[in-house]
């Protein structure tokens, strides 16, 4: 290989400052689902095909990374198939194993397998890479990660009030304020659909409706007369067009609108809850936010629908989501087992921290002091001080070669170590080092147990 | 899908037991790592398979799993190519991606293709998952991490001092005493092969002394004449057949063994500074031992050779590895850039300390109480409470649904939760909690300062 080496498109190499910072977040999208009692676990990166194939729609079959077979995988194929020269029926031959599309198929599967020994209602958190061949954008990949916190065996709206609690506790440990937490229901969107008489086009009705923010209020009626909905019928949700106010007016103007559809009342009622609870409860610095325009999901949510907004400024898409689906595990045949969970979006919040620069200086802290090394002997009397600071979890280093003195101190420079150590023929005699600090410049003679006390301040 | 799912042979789901304990090994090898100056680098889990394919030799190329390009992958083929029926040369026109093999060859790839940005010597930790096509069967799998640390850019032999010290510091930090950190160099082992006059006989050498321990003596010799090599040189270096001591002793008797071999002589220097140092700054709870069979990675090691092996009495090969490279980066074109790693086998260390008993009883610590949940009122009294004690980092949890007392106390049970919180409306009234030690038994009445006290002690 003569040329530069590469990495496919659409991956990422990250740097030790980029893992330090992506970590940052992880460890406290973590601790606070541990705080809320969801509880870690992870599943393989390839699930068998079976698994994954079907579940995410036409779309999302073609999405899918296939694991080629090992070995000969030409082996039970006959001349005549390989003739037709058709990949689709080919794939299933060749390829027996998939990577993970998303943490929720594989958590749907993970249940039904272990089902025997779950304790129920399970919350169970789960933070690993998910691929998919789409085609790579700005801040769109093949490889990312996914920061999923679901509950499943209970149909409690309580757990709804602590997932958008979860949502705020994140967001507030880092530094975020302002984020929005909008919700919707599907049941909302089920009963508007019904009181519009076009059950058939809820899809329709609620793309169209998704729109209204970008394509304003004539061109959302202008799609939806397009896709066959009565002008009569959109102006019986007249209202959803200035859709303004708080919470709970928004849930009167609801509960008018929606009187004569016993799903939307529910819907209602469920939004009622979650929201009263919510807002008693009282939130620490984000935003609940009722929007009937969200949509997500639609396929599968079956209650609360949840999307979260970026502070308001930050030119960015949602940066989390969720929802209820009642059905999880129906799939791979266990009924009846209704599950909620959100998502946080790594990669976004990670931009949005970055732009509002909220990453707090000590993520990126590395050593604290690197010691120069001057020769065998000098370097061997550092490195009995560097063995006890490491004993006391302070982090040193030697520089490793007996080098140009500027040459390491410029290493120290370029890895933004705060001080140097300078240990000479002097300072070995004397029992001491010349603690150099890098910031300031200011150079003093000190101790050991001096050295052990400057360096673990933080 | 009818059936009863399942994951592909070789991988692992991990329950959130697992995934505690499996954390807990990991954050303190990545701790030790951060203070000894490691930092942290993430590479893809796919690579171009141009990057991986020929750097593990021919068994390694059949190992690493191949991802089907996406779309029509039979694009570009013809009926003649198809209907030749030889998977081999089709496998690189319908894959051009390879799942990760190890994270030698990636972070080799990152070195050539970052070395612009990077400082050097550079010193990166990598803990992530690698896969290969193996032979499931004890102890081995088609996914598990890899926990490594290398430094590139520097010949000091300090470096192999601080990875034995390194070595020490974790299996410290994990309360495992008696690990032997076996230690040997390439160049000892080429310079016995240039003593006994069979330098092209090297790797049958090592493989057969490799067997000491389990052929012994005798059987050693048979297969080394088998081998072709002569009884005459095999008497040369009779001393290794009974090679016992202390290190020094050891070294000593290799210098007199080697004295003709300028190769031999220069890896006896560099054990002795290394071995020499290692002793006088002091190991915890390790033991460094020179072992002459140790003959691991004879193909791109060319310095110091490292194995560890658990605690005596424990049956299990070894628990990590390593050695110097002097050449890591000249596969992508970066000549002259050595380098000197070690890697912990998470899964071994995972097994001895769950066969020693070492896990501490907080790696599974789950939420410290869970609240009853008799019905809407009193469970917005419990919320009320759990939102403050969240806020206070406290874990805990309300039971979402109002069911049978009986069937809430037994989920605190069955999830090891050691206090339930009882709130009827007696205790609201008084604005009080029931907090119940799930141990004992022992139920007392407090307010809400006293609950927060109790909870949040370890």
């Amino acid at each position: 290989m003569a040329s530069k080496p590469s990495i496919p498109k659409g991956t990422r190499d990250f740097s030790p400052a980029e893992v330090a910072k992506r970590q940052y977040i992880i460890s406290i999208i973590k601790s606070n689902f541990e705080k809320f009692g969801f509880q870690p676990i992870e599943t393989p990166s390839f699930e068998n095909s079976e698994t994954l194939m079907g579940k995410y729609g036409e779309e999302g079959d073609r999405l899918i990374f296939k694991i080629l077979n090992s070995g000969d995988f030409l082996d039970k194929i006959s001349l005549e198939e390989l003739q037709t020269i058709n990949y689709k029926p080919l794939t299933s031959k060749i390829s027996e194993k998939a990577l993970r599309y998303d943490l929720t198929v594989p958590f749907a599967r993970y249940v039904v397998q272990h089902q025997n020994e779950i304790e129920f209602p399970f919350k169970r958190y789960q933070i690993q890479p998910v691929w998919r061949a789409d085609r790579p954008q700005k801040g769109r990949f093949r490889e990312f990660y996914q920061c999923d916190a679901d509950v499943v065996g209970s149909k409690s709206l309580w757990q709804e009030v602590e997932l958008v609690q979860l949502y705020d506790a994140v967001f507030t440990a880092l530094g975020l304020k302002g984020v929005t937490i909008k919700i919707n229901n599907r049941k909302i969107l089920s009963g508007i659909a019904e009181v519009i008489g076009a059950s058939d086009k809820l899809i329709d009705f609620t793309v169209a409706l998704d729109k209204l923010d970008k394509i304003g209020e004539d061109g959302v009626k202008k799609e939806m007369i397009e896709k066959g909905i009565s002008e009569n019928a959109i102006e019986k949700v007249q209202p959803l067009f200035n859709f303004t106010g708080s919470v709970s007016d928004k849930i009167n103007q609801l509960s008018i609108l929606l009187t004569s559809s016993e799903q939307g009342m529910k819907g209602v009622s469920e939004l009622q809850f979650i929201c009263d609870n919510v807002s008693k409860l009282g939130l620490n610095k984000s935003i609940l936010d009722l929007d009937v325009t969200l949509a997500r999901g639609l396929n599968y949510y079956t209650g609360a629908i949840f999307e979260v907004a970026p502070p308001e400024g930050v030119a960015m898409g949602s940066i989390g989501g969720g929802g209820r689906y009642d059905d999880l595990t129906g799939i791979f045949g266990l009924k009846d087992m209704s599950g909620v969970g959100i998502s946080f979006g790594l990669d976004r919040i990670y931009l949005v921290l970055e732009e509002l620069n909220l990453f707090p200086e000590t993520v990126l802290a590395t050593s604290k002091a690197l010691f120069i090394n001057y020769g065998e002997k000098e370097a061997f009397y550092a490195m009995q001080a560097i063995t006890k600071l490491r004993a006391a979890n302070i982090k040193v280093e030697l520089y490793p070669d007996t080098v140009k003195v500027g040459k390491q101190f410029m290493h120290a420079d370029k890895r933004q170590i705060p001080y140097a150590v300078i240990v000479g023929e002097t300072e070995m005699n004397e029992g001491k080092f010349a603690l150099k600090n890098l910031v300031s410049g200011e150079q003093i003679l000190v101790g050991f147990d001096e050295l052990k006390n400057i360096l673990s301040i933080n």
